[in-house]
């Protein structure tokens, strides 16, 4: 079934303990697109690049089968940049530049193919971009996901709450649920943002894992413990990837599904931070992939 | 099968966002001792305490069946204080006060009845006095699990270093993991310290839960997402305490075995953390013990 991704394509620049990058391919909507295309065969990116981005960095997206007719190319503008440095504790990075270029006017414009995706994930970007793409649809898609950031709480609460209205599932972190609820306790935070809108909240907690709360259930799928971790950039955004690509392949908006989807998200996630960049993503196969399964199966099984 | 518990019998008093409390019955051994006693039937503790503490709270050890004959009494002396206090991020504590006390000179002896005890939890104490416990049993015990902190990593390097080689299983946080063997990665920083002593290393992460290495294993026991933390206090002694109160009653140290002991261990943590101090550990009994557990299960279980 179609995933619609919606996010940044974009270059990063990336140094960690571990060595630096050039200019690199990065952006959201790049993750996204990368980790649901090795488990749903037809992903559609719309996002916005400036005419210095690479001839081959779109043939590597249309190489694992992503559609990018929507992405556009402005050939006067440059694409959105960004550059950071994690620290020794890789949780922590300095963002050294943010070159918002092409994407500071982006207003994306649905290709008439995309506008009956079933599924749609909404990157991180302004509410009002991520409401523009809902307001495109044809007809109502069977499951929105949505991320954000605390930026947009604290600079477009408004517009923010307005579109979380919207969507069927919320992904933030731990510190972004407490402060779009004011409450302390992740099961107070969800419970409160469970009535703003979305039916399925997601709270990632990066190297610690990710919980999925629904009406009273809760779950919980850790983040695999790795012997390496090179560069934790687009970990998130390839959570969400693999949690849509799933859902969008099996067509199952169970709960026991839901379950299954966000292991694979946490899949996905721990092979993007064991390399710099996108390298993993576009070196993985469905064996590497089951294996990882495997794995996550063996770290939490028990009979009590 | 009889669990010998080492570790302080104290005073605190604790503030947290949620109240405070005069000076309340506390200390590792009293937290490990009490959770131990709601799994297995013969619990000894080994500690001292001053002549100002109250019978009421041997009482209320006696009450759960720890045997007490191991405390020893100084008349003249006052029992060990610690206070503290939390914030708003409850993660994240100010220690306001720490009176050793009769704590200062404490020197073990353990009773006659206590040396063939088999299983043996060490609480966090100078490795000296870890040590002097171990070396007055009559026969090795079948299993030993230690607790210790950075304090000891900081001021009594090579003490803790000979301890942990008689042990068989480690507890520490994931930055002491990391601190003990100077690695980051925490599989990396497991592999080293299961080279130093210890067959098992349990890493603790607090509201993140805890990891179980052994040889190329891992297993991972999440925590429990509450719906309130009142008090964090003797969270990771009642953590302890769990563990080795379940290994005790089982006697079977095979890995599956250990990995519902990390359960059951995190399982009694989850309710020491709802009320101040040792109420709730009080208050539990076999019935709510048993739902917590199938909360646990309910909240990691997914079929790939």
């Amino acid at each position: 079934m179609s995933l619609l991704v919606v996010g940044t394509v974009a270059f990063d620049k990336i140094e960690t303990p571990y060595g630096k990058t050039d200019k690199i391919l990065g952006g959201a909507g790049t993750y996204i697109g990368l980790a649901a295309s090795h488990l749903t065969d037809d992903v559609k990116i719309v996002s916005v690049v400036g005419g210095d981005f690479p001839q081959k960095y779109l043939d590597l997206l249309k190489s694992h089968n992503v559609d990018i007719q929507g992405i556009k190319v402005i050939p006067d503008g440059k694409t959105f940049f960004w550059a950071g440095k994690y620290h020794e504790n890789i949780n922590n990075r300095d963002t050294l530049a943010t070159e918002l270029n092409v994407l500071a006017d982006f207003n994306p414009v649905l290709p008439e193919s995309y506008k009956n995706a079933r599924y749609v994930m909404l990157g991180n970007l302004t509410p009002a971009i991520q409401q523009s793409v809902i307001e495109q649809m044809n007809t109502r898609p069977e499951l929105i996901c949505m991320d954000t950031m605390n930026f947009w709480m604290d600079s477009a609460w408004d517009d923010l709450l307005k579109v979380i209205t919207m969507v069927d599932v919320l992904t933030i972190n731990d510190e972004e649920a407490r402060q779009l609820s004011g409450e302390y306790s992740l099961v107070k935070a969800a419970r409160k943002i469970l009535t703003m809108g979305p039916r399925y909240l997601i709270v990632k907690k990066g190297e610690h894992g990710a919980l999925l709360f629904y009406k009273d259930e809760i779950f919980y799928a850790p983040a695999m413990p790795l012997e390496h971790v090179c560069d934790p950039t687009g970990a998130g955004d390839t959570f969400a990837g693999g949690f849509m690509g799933y859902l969008a392949k099996t067509q199952d908006k169970s709960f026991a599904n839901m379950k299954k989807a966000l292991v694979y998200a946490s899949a996905m996630a721990s092979f993007t931070v064991e390399k710099f960049g996108t390298q993993k993503l576009t070196e993985l196969n469905s064996i590497l992939i089951k294996q990882r399964l495997n794995d996550f199966e063996k770290l939490v099984s028990f009979k009590i």
